[in-house]
């Protein structure tokens, strides 16, 4: 039995727009952190999991999430594997950080029901007790019911000097498990954190936060219009493309602020619920190696890896066979075009290294040797002067854009499955161990007819194999030009 | 001018029997250490280097090569590139360390120049002062021609514990500078080997030796008449195989012995000559790392890296891009397949990792992604369940065997040069742009008629994709079953 009179009106709303540079090079730009599995046992991405964690199937609303465009078909995909649909993907032309977010929203839910209640939430983090979140959100319902801005603090699990602290203040009235919040504080120094510890009273700022539409949305309007403002228009231009709602491009003239700064800090309404759920942001690979499992020398290994007096190290490796000699406190991580190795206290600092590549403009900060295409995927297998081999993955139903090439010819040889192409106007369906030949300058197209994937190996040869080299038409996942292939 | 009279009776040998398993991931038993580039300004690998040393062209009589019959088509190819042709390529059967192999080198040269005199040295060094090095052989030409066994000895750049020391005794009557051997040393702790460079007349064994191959023979009859009598025998049963000398199966009955325990420690005619000729035996990461440019921060990177707050650390990447983030005397050695994270102090140990994978039967021990043949070579690409991807590389004249796959299909596209493929007893040219179907169980072979590398694309596609699925007939290159394509 669900229990609908409750949980129907809290409304899952989960913010996707991070890019998670601090676990490059396994997240990117284009591929971040909570569309990724990080460990072995882990059977969905941080984002599914968020989305299956408050499911329609528990009694919720449907989720509402909130993404970047170049993110729009990882985002619909994770939620076909989770099995929840949302009610909405909306897509912020620009990142604004997460107040502008909530705004958007706290409108969209004030618009369905007035007395629905959200719970916001980013996509990317790991929580290890579900029913204790589960039933923590519901408590939290009931708080936010009387009118509260209620955030979740998190039991410290140590005098961790990565993250915002909350400290209580007297319990709210009616509830004993719920507080005023009496203060915020920024991220301490280790010998601060350590005093909050003794103190008591003192918890992790989560950033996940539970409130009526219409209490936040009146707080908003006092604290901030500009940025429910920009909200409001963003909406009111917003069209549907393809089942995603596009917002208008007012939402760039919000400020670019976070809900705690433009809000939390600054209301008097901030109540606070103590929770013990096995929380983690999982923000640097130092988190992920506390959180993953470790053997009795203090290592986690991902991947393939041979350790020779090794200690208190995090290795993760998607091909390659890792091997390690007389070291410690490292984080080894390695992908086929990227590798990182760092001490373990300086993870933190891949940020720098990701603005480091982003200026010296650098694929890997964005792609991964495997790009994701609302079709599937493609990977690079080699690149030389004159011909590439790529690996393409075509999703049942896929469908590329009709396109010609000016300066390069194709070989394909189907390698799985059974390929629809289009060549000049004619169709045909080439089998697995069929191949087929395009030459430069002919209008052609694929397609993947069937209901399992397909795969197929794709040579190119010509004199330029630049990805620019592509003129499209007829296009149905609707991509602008810069969105190739 | 070249000086004939005196050099040309001087027979560079070349031992090109290591593994060089201390250089893994780099260097691997089916193309070790001799033969890779480790340096961007290297020119040519370490075996060509050393042919080039002491070249004909210089006045030498042209070397004989001794070396694993794995690696005899490698050895050609680096004599070709070196533009140095050696009188003989020795096949050894097994491996039996160096004693039995000057045996066969000084047996083959006193059957060509009873006089003649042998430069004995391993194919893997590092000589930075090429003209030193010929006036040190030349002179200590002088020395053998008066029946001493001459030594080069490394004057010491620091109290290294990774060598054997040599003490010099008296000068030799005649010389002021070659000098009487008074006592061999094992490698020293750092202690006793500071003594030695404290005390002076201390040196480096190099495991570079010139003698008169009578003068060697005799001391060998003397001292072990068993690695002369397998030597001898050896070479009775030896045949002439493409152009290689095949040694005979009585090989294997030499001990397995160094020619420092078999004869040099034991003998009395040992000389020292001490020379300072840049030398290094290039015996680890770590000496790499001694060796190689480096910058400011101690830092030597090959390949594509970023640094940040790093120091005295080797980073060498074949592909990817290496990030590094406050590390300090570290090795990084990636490879597409194999990565090597190290204490730069316990880089020796990379042997004991290399016996692990040995034992676990790791094809990482023994190959790398690229796998070398005679007519060139092929390249994994990627793998799957049902396909398999290759680039196949065919050096001009190539010619692969005749062979027929029972479980698999190939389909090739040519990306460069022009192929002649016969299947089913049919020729046919392929160009640059085509492609060619073989179906499972049809005869077929791959040449390169031109005069540029053949590269094409193979597909497999087949229910079974091991390489031990190929029935071969008609191997120009004369390979047993196992050498595999």
């Amino acid at each position: 039995m669900v229990r609908r009179d409750v949980a129907g009106r809290i409304f899952p709303v989960i913010l996707s727009g991070g890019s998670g540079t601090r676990l490059w090079p396994l997240s990117r730009a284009m591929y971040p952190k909570q569309f990724i599995r990080f460990f072995d046992d882990q059977d969905s991405s941080f984002l599914a999991a968020t989305l299956k964690r408050l499911a329609p199937a528990a009694g919720f609303a449907a989720p509402i999430v909130i993404c970047n465009n170049d993110h729009r078909f990882l985002v619909r995909e994770e939620a076909e594997r989770a099995g929840v649909m949302p009610q909405a993907i909306v897509l912020e032309p620009v990142a604004r950080n997460t107040a502008p977010a909530a705004a958007v929203a706290a409108l969209l839910v004030a618009h369905t029901d007035p007395e629905g209640v959200l719970v916001l939430m980013p996509s990317d983090h790991v929580v290890k007790n579900e029913p204790g979140f589960v039933a923590a959100v519901r408590r939290a319902g009931e708080v936010a019911a009387t009118g509260r801005l209620v955030l979740f603090g998190i039991a410290p699990a140590g005098p961790h000097t990565g993250y915002g602290y909350i400290r209580r203040g007297d319990p709210l009235p009616g509830f004993d498990d719920a507080f005023v919040v009496e203060a915020f504080m920024e991220k301490p120094d280790r010998e601060t954190a350590a005093g909050y510890l003794k103190a008591g009273g003192h918890f992790w700022n989560s950033g996940i936060f539970v409130f009526r539409a219409q209490t936040f949305l009146d707080e908003l309007a006092r604290l901030d219009a500009s940025i429910l403002d920009a909200a409001k228009r963003a909406l009111a231009e917003a069209r549907e493309d393809l089942g995603f709602l596009r917002l208008g491009d007012a939402f760039a003239k919000a400020p670019a602020i976070s809900i705690d700064y433009a809000v939390m800090e600054k209301t008097k309404t901030a109540a606070v619920l103590p929770i013990d759920i096995g929380w983690s942001d999982v923000g640097s690979w130092s988190s992920l190696w506390e959180i993953a499992r470790q053997d009795a020398d203090g290592n986690a290994v991902r991947g393939q890896a041979i350790l020779e007096d090794t200690s208190n190290s995090y290795v993760h490796s998607e091909r390659a066979l890792v091997a390690t000699i007389g070291v410690e406190n490292l984080v080894i991580v390695d992908t086929p075009d990227a590798l990182l190795v760092a001490d373990r206290a300086r993870a933190q600092d891949v940020s720098t290294i990701v603005k480091r590549l982003q200026q010296a403009g650098r694929k890997e900060q964005a792609q991964h040797l495997r790009s994701y295409r609302p079709w599937g995927y493609f990977e690079s297998l080699s690149i030389a002067p004159r011909f590439q081999v790529k690996l393409l993955h075509v999703k049942p139903g896929g469908k590329l854009s009709m396109q010609m090439h000016h300066h390069r010819s194709e070989h394909w040889v189907v390698v799985h499955g059974t390929a629809k192409v289009t060549i000049g106007g004619t169709e045909q369906l080439v089998r697995e161990n069929e191949s087929v030949y395009i030459t430069a300058t002919q209008w052609h197209r694929l397609e993947n007819p069937g209901k399992t994937p397909l795969e197929l190996i794709e040579v190119q040869i010509g004199s330029y194999l630049g990805e620019d080299d592509i003129v499209r038409r007829d296009d149905v996942y609707h991509r602008t030009p810069d969105e190739t292939k």
